[in-house]
Parts: structure tokens; C-alpha cells; sequence
């Protein structure tokens, strides 16, 4: 067994930002709340909630304090009722989410339609929506074309984390519908980056380990693009979920993370696979 | 066996209108040049030779008289070259052909690099070019991406007669590689109707016969989409390239034209079927 590690690992320039404003935050304070999951990894979850960061469902379920706005962002209505209610808003959106939703708004104020590409039920697309109100936003080709058919003046915006085959697919669908378009290639670098590495190694390697939760988009797409590349992938979130059937002993291994995957856990992957299969030689860098 | 023709058939509103022009310039001088063919069928062709359309390969070939430009356009260097030489100039390109010179044109003096999506050694995309110094011409995804890579602020726009397939892969895969990026669908609507039609008979036929110039763009992209849907396509520039034995006599025939096709071709085509096939039955509309 030869174990490779994908070029990019560790967090990303959002997360790591958004993690350590966390800390800082739930250091100096215990009314700190956020709306859902800071970053998709169950890791951080759990460690920020020991040091008292409170998850809640809605605005209603904070009686008052502080709000933290996640690395994704919220929609500028929530953000205006939470300090209509008095609360005090820290802002952790992480950077690259920021410029789109800005991007987003003075698009719709130019009047074009702006386009979303990504899950609607994402939070990060549901902050950029709110941003840019009549907008649509597609995941996949929709069978009705009728909206997108309508739809005059269209900006192509995307979620950071978005698959760059489905980027392409999309973008070149609309663009064949319109006589003129804008397209903004929101994917985030770190993004781009990671999913480039994850198919390299993938192309080189029987397995891919993908490692990351499995609500984290950005993960789940470091899985599609391993299978795309003909290796097996599998999605962990931690040791516990990886299994010794999956190996003969004998194949080339390579190992993925998503960008709030903590980097130590590729480290864990690693030691685990050579106790099982102690010829193994791994690339620790 | 069935015959149906596609939906679109016969000369498009540009071939029309240069066709015209040509038989009235012809029929009132005799020193009418065009700097190769007018349109890419050879049956026109043929007549406006008989009428006195001189056909030439340069400007230097052209003595005095009347430069008739061709609905392909020509570059703005050489109209002015002719000018120069005191020719008259007679401008018969297709209007939509112009309407994307004059954006490219704009494109560039804004300072953007414009990618022009099409066949560089055809002449409508010569003439595009003409109006933008320094655009790129693109019409496979190239192997040396560099050029690509390091244009900034791109504008695309595509040959009128692209096949829109491709205009789809390009457009995603440039957009996948440039933060900002403006796209102009300048694939002309006759073309997309006759793909589009086109694509649908030959979904339902069993073998297409695509009539029009084999150097023709849009004919010859009609014949790819034929094939890319399942069907046997031949391409044929009239009756006598037709063959017997390319035809069982029970299966399904659809008929497709390029723009600048005379219609009558096809109703050739269904009556040699039908004398070769006597039990065979017709679409005529």
C-alpha cells in the first residue's frame, strides 16, 4: 500500500478566520449564539460548543447578546432584525462570501437577473439570495426552462464551494439561451485548489479517502470529482467511520480533505492505515 | 420508408439578402468582383458566375469596378484597401455578421480581450477578427492553455454558424478560468433554429440526408448533430452525390438544409426516394 496526501489540506483562509473569531469570541463572552453550525465539521462543532458557543434554529430563540454570523453569511434581513432586536452582530462571513453577496446586490441594482449556481438549501446561497431579491437559483438543469427562458439581462454568480464541472455545464447552458451575459466565477480559489488536487491524486490512486462532514458541500464535491476520476471514494468524518474492508493491502491510497477538515485527521488516517497494514509507506507531507 | 423534412429549410434572411443584391449588382454592371464565393453553395454559385460575378482571391486582382462583399464580411483593412484603390464598394454581408463586427469592434476599444468562438480560417471569422486587434480565435479547447490563461477582461463572441455544442464547452470552460467574463451569443437564430430542428428530426429518423456546401460551417455542423443523435448522416451537395445503396427501403429519412441550400434540393431528394423506393411516403410541407 502507497498512502499520497492531496496538495491542499488543511483549513481554508475562511474557516481558519471564522474559527479563530469564534474563539476569541466565546473567550471573552457566554451569550455568544450562531444560527446553525459555524463550518460543516462536526469537529469544530463540538469544540466550539465546550467553550460555549450556542447553536440555535432562529433569531426568536436568542433573548439577547451576541450574534455570530457564520463563514457562510445571512441574508441582510436577518442581520437587520437581529439589530432591530438590539442584539450585537460579529460578522465571521468569510471574505470571498462577502464580495459576492456585494457582488450579488449591485447586480440587481444595475437590473440584471442574477443566477445562483448552487444548493438553495445551502445557507451560504441563502445569504447571497437575500442579497439580490428576484434572483434565481439553480443546482441542476431545471426541466422547466421557462424561468430561465424569461429571465432578461442574467449575472451568473456561484456558491465558493460549488463543483467546477457543474460551473462549466451550467454557464454554458444559459449562455446559449442569451444573446448577452455576465458571468462571475465565484468558486473560491481555495476551492478551485483543492478540488484540482483531489483529481490529480485521484487519477494516480486506486481509493480516496475524502475526509470532511457530509453536509460540507465542498467535501461531498472532493468525493464526486475522485469517483469522475475512476478511483473508489470514501467520505469520513472521522477515524471511527473508516473501515479495514475497504483495503486489500496492496493498493495506492489517497487522501483528500475539505476545507473545515482540521488537518490533523489526514495524520490520524495515515497512522491508522499503517498499523493495519504495516508495509504501507505514506507521504507524510 | 418515410421521409420528413426539418422544420427549417431554405435560404436564410442573410443568404437571401445577398443573393439578391448580387442578381441586382449583376444585372446592372459588369464589373461586379467577389473575393471568393458568395455563400458557400456551389449551385448559387454557378449562377451568379453565369450572370458575370467575377470571382477573385485578392484585391490586386480586381482592376477598377465594384468590390461586392460577400455575406461572410471582410476585415475593415481590406474594405479600406479597396476604397484606397478607388473601387466601389458594395457591402452585402449578413446583417448579423455586421451587428457582431460592430460589437467585437466596441469590445476591443473597451479595452477587453475579445475570444472570438469559431474557425479561423473562415472568412466570416477573418472579418470579425478585422475589428478586433488582438483577439484570440478559438474553435477546439486549445492543448496550450497559456494564451487563455493570460487574457484579461474577456468578451466572447462566436461565429454566426457555430455548432451550439460547442459554443456550450468553451463558454463553461473559459468561464471556469476567469473571475469576470462577458458572453455574447452571436450564433445567429437561423442557425440555432435549423441545429435545433435538425437535432429533433433526427432523433426520430434512422438516417439524414444534410444537403448543402461541404465547406459550409452550418451545413457541415447539421451532419455532426445528425450523428450525435443516433442517426447515419450523409452530406450531400446535390442529387448526383446521392446513393442507392445507402437505403434499405424501410427505414425512417429525415431531410435537413443549410442556409444557404435552395430549397428545391430537397424536393429533388424526396422524388428520386420516391422513384427508387415507389412504396415510400412523404412529408412534403
Amino acid at each position: 500500500m502507497r498512502i499520497q496526501k492531496a496538495r491542499t489540506q488543511g483549513f481554508c483562509f475562511g474557516v481558519e478566520l471564522t474559527y479563530k473569531k469564534a474563539l476569541a469570541e466565546t473567550a471573552e463572552r457566554d451569550d455568544v449564539y450562531t444560527m446553525g453550525n459555524i463550518v460543516h465539521n462536526p469537529l469544530i462543532v463540538r469544540e466550539l460548543d465546550d467553550k460555549g458557543l450556542k447553536n440555535v434554529d432562529s433569531l426568536g430563540d436568542i433573548p439577547e447578546g451576541t450574534l455570530f454570523v457564520r463563514a457562510h453569511g445571512l441574508p441582510p434581513q436577518t442581520i437587520a432584525e437581529a439589530e432591530g432586536k438590539g442584539l450585537r452582530v460579529v460578522d465571521a462571513t468569510c471574505p470571498m462570501v462577502t464580495r459576492t453577496q456585494r457582488l450579488a446586490k449591485k447586480l440587481t441594482e444595475e437590473g440584471r437577473t442574477v443566477v445562483i449556481l448552487g444548493d438553495p438549501n445551502h445557507p451560504e446561497v441563502k445569504g447571497i439570495a437575500g442579497h439580490a431579491p428576484g434572483c434565481i437559483v439553480m443546482n441542476e438543469w431545471p426541466e422547466d426552462e421557462s424561468q430561465i427562458r424569461r429571465a432578461r439581462r442574467i449575472a451568473i454568480v456561484s456558491q465558493s464551494t460549488l463543483n467546477g464541472d457543474k460551473f462549466r455545464e451550467l454557464v454554458g447552458k444559459i449562455a446559449a439561451m442569451n444573446y448577452e451575459l455576465r458571468v462571475y466565477n465565484t468558486i473560491c480559489s481555495d476551492t478551485q485548489g483543492r478540488q484540482k488536487s483531489a483529481r490529480e491524486l485521484a487519477g494516480e490512486v486506486d481509493t480516496m479517502i475524502v475526509i470532511g462532514g457530509t453536509k460540507s458541500a465542498n467535501t461531498r464535491h472532493l468525493a464526486e470529482i475522485s469517483e469522475a476520476e475512476g478511483a473508489t471514494a470514501h467520505l469520513i468524518e472521522n477515524l471511527e467511520d473508516l473501515r479495514r474492508e475497504w483495503f486489500r493491502g496492496d493498493e495506492r491510497v489517497g487522501i483528500a480533505t475539505g476545507a473545515s477538515t482540521p488537518g490533523f485527521l489526514a495524520d490520524e488516517v495515515i497512522d491508522r492505515l499503517m498499523e493495519w497494514f504495516p508495509q504501507a509507506e505514506a507521504d507524510w507531507a
